[in-house]
C-alpha cells in the first residue's frame, strides 16, 4: 500500500475575504526523493498575514500562488529519506513547503535545527523569519535608541509582541501596543509593555494620544489604515515609521483611503519606510546570539496559537486574519 | 518730514484658498536702528509656498504669522545706517524680514552678500535656501546615485528646476519633471530635462508611466496628491521620495485622501522621508562651492518672475500658488 500524503490546494482566488472554498484538500502518493534533496513529514507549519497577498495573481515580492497546487510556507519537519549529503533520517529541519503533510525538499533550502536547544516550533517564530523581522525592523529600519517610545500595532500577534519586548530589551523608554481584545491587551501588559490598547475601544487617534500623551518616536506598523494614521500624528521630529504589514486592508476590494495627514511627514522630518525581512540576512547571526540568550534566560515570552491538522489550515489562516491567535498562528500537521 | 515705510500685514487668515482680502497695506514710519542693528532697505523679497501654512494658526515647524503684524520672508536689499561691527552703509545683506520696504534687522540674523559675485535676486533662490533644498533633498534626502532615474513635480518652479539640473549634473541617467504648462514643459526640455509633461494632459501616473516607463528610483516631491501617488507606483524596489512640499493640498479645507497605494512601500522596500532644509545647514558650504562653479560656467539654468512693487507682493504670492511663476517669484521692493 502506498503512503498518503495530504496537501492544502488553492481551489480558487479570493475576491476581498478568502473563505474556506478557496482552498481544497487533496491527496496524493507520498513522493520519492531524487538525488540531493529529503523526503521530510512536517510536523509544524506557519500561516502569515503574507500569504493573504500570494493569493492575488498580481507581481509582488514574492510571486502569487498558483490555483490548483499547494501552496507553501515555513515549516518544519524530520527527515523520514535522506538523499542529499549532511542530513539523515530522524533530523529535524527547517524549510519553505508548508501547507503538506509529506513535502520533497531540496538540500539547498532545508536547514537542519536542533530540538535540544529550542522547542522545534520556536524556528518557525521568536527565532525565526518571525523574530528577525521584529529585530531588523525595529533595530535597522527604524533605527530606535535607547530612551525613545515606541508603539506598535497588532502587539499581540507574533510580529508584534517580539518588537514590544526586544524594544524594552534594547533600552526604550516606553512601548505601547495595540490589540484587538481586552484579553490580549491583558496579555501585553504581562510581557512588559507599559501601555497597552484595544483598538475597539475609540479611536486608534485618541487611544494613542492617551496612551503616549507625549508622542512616540518609533511606529512599527503591521496593520496600515487608522493604525498609521494616528502614528504619524503621534509621532515627534525625526520619528520613522518602519512598514512591515498593513493586515487592516489585505482583503479590502477598495484602495484604502488613508493616511489622511501625510504631509505632516514634512514639518516634523518623519521617515516611513516599507521593508522585507529578506533584505536583512545579514543581521541573522547577531539576532539569533541576542534572541537565543533572551529566550534561555527567560527575558523573551512568547505565545502559540496551535490548530490541529493539515485539513485545519485554512481555518487556522482565515482565523489569522480575523486576529483569532494570541502570538504565533501554528498548525500541528 | 519722516520718511514712510510701507509693508504687508496679515489682515485675516484664510479659509482655504487666500485672496487679497487676507492682506493689507500699512504706512509706518521708517525705524531707526539701535546697537547691533541695520535700517535695511529691502530690493527684493520671496514669495515662498510655505508661507501658506504659516497663515494658518496651527503649530508647525516655523510659528504662524501673527494677524495686524507684518509678514516676514527671505529678502536682500541695501543697508541705509548700521549700528553693528562688520557692516556698513551700501552693503548688500540677505536677512529674513521682508514684505516691507525698510526692515530692521538684528546684524546677527543678516548675511553680507557680494553682488559682483551673482546677481543678488540669486542669493534668494540658486545661491540661497531654494537651491540648499534642493541640492540636500536630492542627495542626502533621497541619496540619489548616478545611473538613476529621477523624477521632480512642479519642475519648473525654482526648487524643481534645480533638482532636475543637479540631478544631471550629478549623474542620473534620466530626469523626468511635470509641470503645469505646455511653455513650461519646453522651458524643461531646454534646462536639460529628458522628459517631462504637463499634468493637465492626463493622469499622473499614465503621464510618468510613458515618461519612465522601467519606473523611477528618486522622486522629489513638491506637489503631493496625485502626484506621490503616482510616484509611489511608479518607483522601483528600494526607491526613496524625498518630501519638501505638497502644494496641491495647502489650501485644502478637507484633508486629502490620497495616496490609496502606500502599502506599495513594503514589497518595494521603498523609503518615504519629510525634510526641512534647516537639517541640512553642514552642507551648506560644499553646496555654495559647487553651485557657485555650476553658474559660473553656465551649467546651471535658473528663471526668475519678478512683480513690481510691494503692493503687488500679495498678488506675487497668490500667483505663486496658482504656479503662474517661471522659476523663483520674486517682488522688487
Amino acid at each position: 500500500m502506498t503512503a498518503v500524503n495530504r496537501e492544502i490546494h488553492l481551489a480558487s482566488r479570493p475576491q476581498g475575504w478568502p473563505s474556506a472554498e478557496n482552498f481544497r484538500l487533496v491527496e496524493t502518493e507520498v513522493p520519492k526523493p531524487g538525488p540531493g534533496q529529503l523526503l521530510v513529514r512536517n510536523r509544524y507549519m506557519s500561516v502569515d498575514p503574507y500569504m493573504r497577498g500570494r493569493m492575488n495573481d498580481v507581481k509582488s515580492y514574492v510571486p502569487p500562488f498558483q490555483l490548483d497546487a499547494p501552496l507553501d510556507g515555513g515549516a518544519v519537519g524530520e527527515v523520514v529519506t535522506s538523499e542529499a549529503e549532511g542530513f539523515a533520517a530522524g533530523d529535524w529541519v527547517l524549510h519553505g513547503l508548508g501547507w503538506r503533510e509529506y513535502a520533497l525538499v531540496d538540500a539547498g533550502s532545508a536547514r537542519t535545527v536542533d530540538p535540544d536547544l529550542a522547542p522545534v516550533t520556536t524556528y518557525l517564530h521568536v527565532l525565526g523569519m518571525t523574530g528577525l523581522t521584529a529585530y531588523a525592523g525595529l533595530l535597522e529600519v527604524a533605527g530606535m535608541k535607547p530612551g525613545e517610545t515606541v508603539f506598535v500595532s497588532a502587539a499581540a500577534g507574533a510580529v508584534g509582541s517580539l518588537v514590544g519586548q526586544i524594544a524594552k530589551l534594547k533600552g526604550a523608554s516606553r512601548v505601547i501596543g495595540s490589540a484587538g481584545s481586552a484579553a490580549k491587551v491583558e496579555r501585553l501588559r504581562a510581557l512588559g509593555f507599559d501601555a497597552a490598547f484595544d483598538y475597539h475601544d475609540g479611536p486608534v487617534r485618541q487611544s494613542l494620544k492617551a496612551a503616549a500623551p507625549e508622542g512616540i518616536d518609533v511606529y512599527f506598523d503591521n496593520v496600515g489604515g487608522d493604525h498609521l494614521e494616528a502614528a504619524i500624528s503621534a509621532l515627534r521630529l525625526h520619528g520613522r515609521a518602519a512598514i512591515c504589514g498593513m493586515i487592516a486592508q489585505y482583503n479590502d476590494t477598495e484602495p484604502p483611503a488613508a493616511p489622511r495627514n501625510l504631509a505632516l511627514v514634512i514639518g516634523k522630518r518623519l521617515t516611513l519606510r516599507g521593508f522585507l525581512v529578506g533584505d536583512h540576512g545579514a543581521l541573522r547571526g547577531q539576532f539569533v546570539r541576542e534572541m537565543s540568550g533572551w529566550l534561555r534566560d527567560g527575558s523573551i515570552g512568547y505565545d502559540e496559537t496551535v490548530v490541529d491538522g493539515i485539513e485545519h489550515a485554512p481555518e487556522a489562516f482565515l482565523g489569522l486574519l480575523r486576529g483569532e491567535n494570541l502570538g504565533k498562528m501554528l498548525v500541528r500537521v
